[in-house]
């Protein structure tokens, strides 16, 4: 314990930060502006270039050189392998070392990495993260974390120089649980008002006035009075622009796979869940995965001409 | 057009009232309090002895004596025969009569009430309401009013009487298609908080923590940050109640009948709606029929001593 | 009861036929290869072209000359015009006549012309038919008859000239409910058949193999032993041929729509009858509306290059 | 491959037997009335009482001694304890060992066993089985194999023993592929059977015309004229036994949640196939867990007294 009281910026010991993507540069940029001193490393070294700051060969590299490792990676195996392959921060990881991944996973597979960190005395919290690439270059992602409590401050520190709001959700895991299902929610709330707004128009609705209808009533969702599908209903949203940018159906598609996974896993029913994974899955096969998850709009509406 | 002018408070003709049910008669006791002199009919007589207003033997009754008359019944069956049955209003409405209905029904009846009423000079407008009986008692309805704009100020000032909150919302029709469609996204989001909550629950997450934290997210909307389904997250919902009160199962499974038939008749996709209708359908045959519609919580969660 | 007696090709004495479009024009050439004399009429008068029997203006005109009287039309509307419009069958119906309705169309509808058939003293029964053009064509349709069952050997004695199979469901709407049952499994079926065999060729297994697996199964169904939805299973299915020909999504959409209203109707939950429905519905908005109905196959498989 | 040929009835080496549950017991008992000679172990060495063959104290024993093994266990956690666990078949597998697993599991835990048997020179299959306890006992299982072809004749010759069909699909892992998809058709096909009975009753059609009607068309599959969810239209099946027996509700959700892993994982879209999870899912919770999976015709079919 005393080893992990000595973790400080004053220790001048480096920040490893593993997993350089569009995510992950911002990021470790904003923990280099509030003055820590970063190192790191990521499969495509070039990745690193953008950011002027030692780079390592290897995850085990840093592990070597940090005593706080950041890891930001697109899904489970590349966690597992980061962590536990054979060049992985595990196998040279100092004893008090605080791990953090931001990644969004599996919990289950968060709980392995707790387990198989804490058998090499060193601490691994997950804290994926809400919020896009924009919200990364501002440091104003929402971090939600999940570990043994007396750690979360440690986290903390790091974690509010690259985040606007940091909470603490319980044991490893609930970070990636609550990240899952806010964006289950948020998917259903999306398909949902899609389908709304097409009926409504279809039934002879001004689509602005339904809208308007809909977020002073019950019907209300972050879908519907922040992030409308419907083209010309609201400024500043990807439906306002070809549904270009944003938060792609690729990406919900994945969050749902995860979702459904955890679901599966504990057995709990997740109908409108499920569905909403499907139809996302097919969109990803007729053109939509690149395009904003709000595009499930122009998927269900009538083809011009038709 | 003349004649409709002369429609006003101080023209001392009553305004008729038919359908005196859990809504109709704490609507009519306000239009009695802002002193318009009611007249009304029921199928069941003894619903009118709560009031103290004259009781007339039959719609078509009504209709030769109020100039203004509003209709409050449970189901498009029931306008249709009040409307166009051999004792109906039509048989002896009045050149210029408002006829108001805030029957929750399918758009193509009213549509189809709208054309009828027309016919003989008459003008009909959908009015159907948001808010339950304590909404009602307290004048705190919402109306959404469909129907030609000129007739809009008359309808207008009857129905700010009874409700907080009076919409237009265009032609004939878009009234009920609005409160439909709010309806059936409320439902979807419903469902969606229920399943949401409930996985985060079985994955360790604290439901008041869970709840916060999607509130603050995209996951947000109407069920999870106003009437969430879970007990003990939040005060004065039927959640905390057993279920109790609030807007019962069957009713919100009337609600979505309508919004299934209308995107039938329209060719219009509403898958998550359809599942939703679907869900709280088979609660309504396993013994939710009369609890709030947020059981869906209890409906999904495991047994006790499973 | 004397004068139904009456009605038999001795009396010579044409059988009516209305509606001939691509179902109604083979059906009517084979009462005519049987002995049967026809008159009858269109809303499209050159549709009666391409038989040489007399054409009446309305279907009035062929109530007042025939005393049996098949209608076989695209839909409800159509059918509620043709018996109960201003020139329709109703207004010069003689009595005894028997009224054969071979279109698929909501059973309410078909109780509706029931009863108001009986007011003018015919009989009205429900027939809608199983199989396509070529059935119609060579005779080898299958009927599905609803009414009452006096009459059925009546209805039975025309109905094997353009049928296989002719088989008495119960009172008047039975027919159509078999109909609509049958085409709900199918379309479930279909997709599932879909679902499955695209889930196995991912997961590396041959398709004919496993056609052949299932089959042999507890997953057999029309769908996979009969009609199998992927290209090269199967010989002479319009899966064999770029999903030409068959059963037009559109026409499936059509027919879910009514297995949708009647269960909406009769509080009936269908999960995944709606679903089937929903997913029919979405591909006629995305292009698939005039393919056959298994190429929900095409529809959920991963496009070319992805 | 000379040590692989060796391996024969001939040799008088055993054949090990690994899960003695419900259906391992009887298909050992099998192999032994076919003349092999069987060791045993089970986590539940009670199990092994009701065979007379020796009882080893774990898997490593078993593999010391045997050169063919057979494992039948409830889930892929049991797989790979017991092949890759600290006593597990691997530690002392010999050279040339065919390991045959009959258990139903992702076939991606196959895949990783099968490469972890060929590291230690052994060849591991997958072989499920389709069929119940009652199938185990008179030796008419289904067994779908997958694994390289060359040893697919050992396998078959143990597997004929204890099954009426024996079919070869292809590489490791598509034994468990056609399994899971067969169990997901066969979920579909059962509730939509469910959903269409109960839809034609409530539409007046008596059940058993209604099954005679969709068993002569297209409708027709096996849950419906074989397995009838509807009591007294079929006889010696659940529904008519109050759903006692068969196959379990709990058991077709673990194998739906097995195809929705695989689908989640290979990024296929299911729709029907996850709604018939959720709908399996959701009875477990609500008491149908331990009736046969038809009793869905129970759970959407309106309560008495309703």
């Amino acid at each position: 314990e005393a080893g992990l009281s000595t973790r400080s910026m004053a220790s001048k010991t480096p920040v490893g930060f593993i997993g350089l993507g569009n995510m992950g540069t911002p990021m470790a940029r904003n923990l280099l502006k509030n003055g820590y001193p970063v190192i790191a490393t990521d499969v495509f070294p070039e990745s690193c270039k953008e950011l002027s700051v030692p780079v390592m060969d290897t995850p085990a590299d840093v592990a070597e050189k940090a005593d706080r490792i950041i890891t930001m990676l697109p899904s489970s195996p590349n966690v597992l392998e980061v962590y536990t392959g054979p060049n992985g921060i595990l196998k040279k990881v100092k004893k008090g070392t605080l791990l953090i991944d931001s990644s969004t996973i599996d919990p289950a597979v968060s709980k392995e990495m707790a387990i198989a960190a804490e058998k090499m005395g060193a601490v691994f919290m997950d804290a994926p993260v809400s919020g896009g690439v924009g919200a990364a270059s501002m440091a104003k992602l929402t971090f939600m974390v999940g570990g043994v409590e007396e750690e979360y401050h440690a986290a903390q520190e790091l974690l509010t120089c690259m985040g606007a709001n940091v909470v603490y959700c319980g044991q490893v895991g609930t970070g990636q649980a609550a990240k899952i299902c806010n964006n289950m929610l948020l998917a259903i709330g999306m398909i949902g008002t899609a389908e709304t707004m097409n009926l409504g128009i279809r039934l002879g609705l001004d689509p602005k006035l339904l809208a308007k209808i809909l977020n002073m009533s019950s019907g209300r969702c972050w879908s519907s009075d922040t992030y409308n599908p419907v083209p010309g209903v609201m400024e500043g949203v990807p439906s306002g622009n070809n549904y270009q940018g944003g938060f792609g159906t690729t990406l919900m598609a994945k969050d749902l796979g995860l979702a459904q996974s955890t679901a599966t896993n504990t057995k709990t029913p997740i109908p409108l869940g499920s569905l909403a994974h499907q139809i996302f899955r097919v969109m990803c096969s007729r053109g939509y995965a690149n395009k904003d998850f709000s595009s499930v709009f122009q998927f269900l509406r009538e083809e011009e001409g038709q």
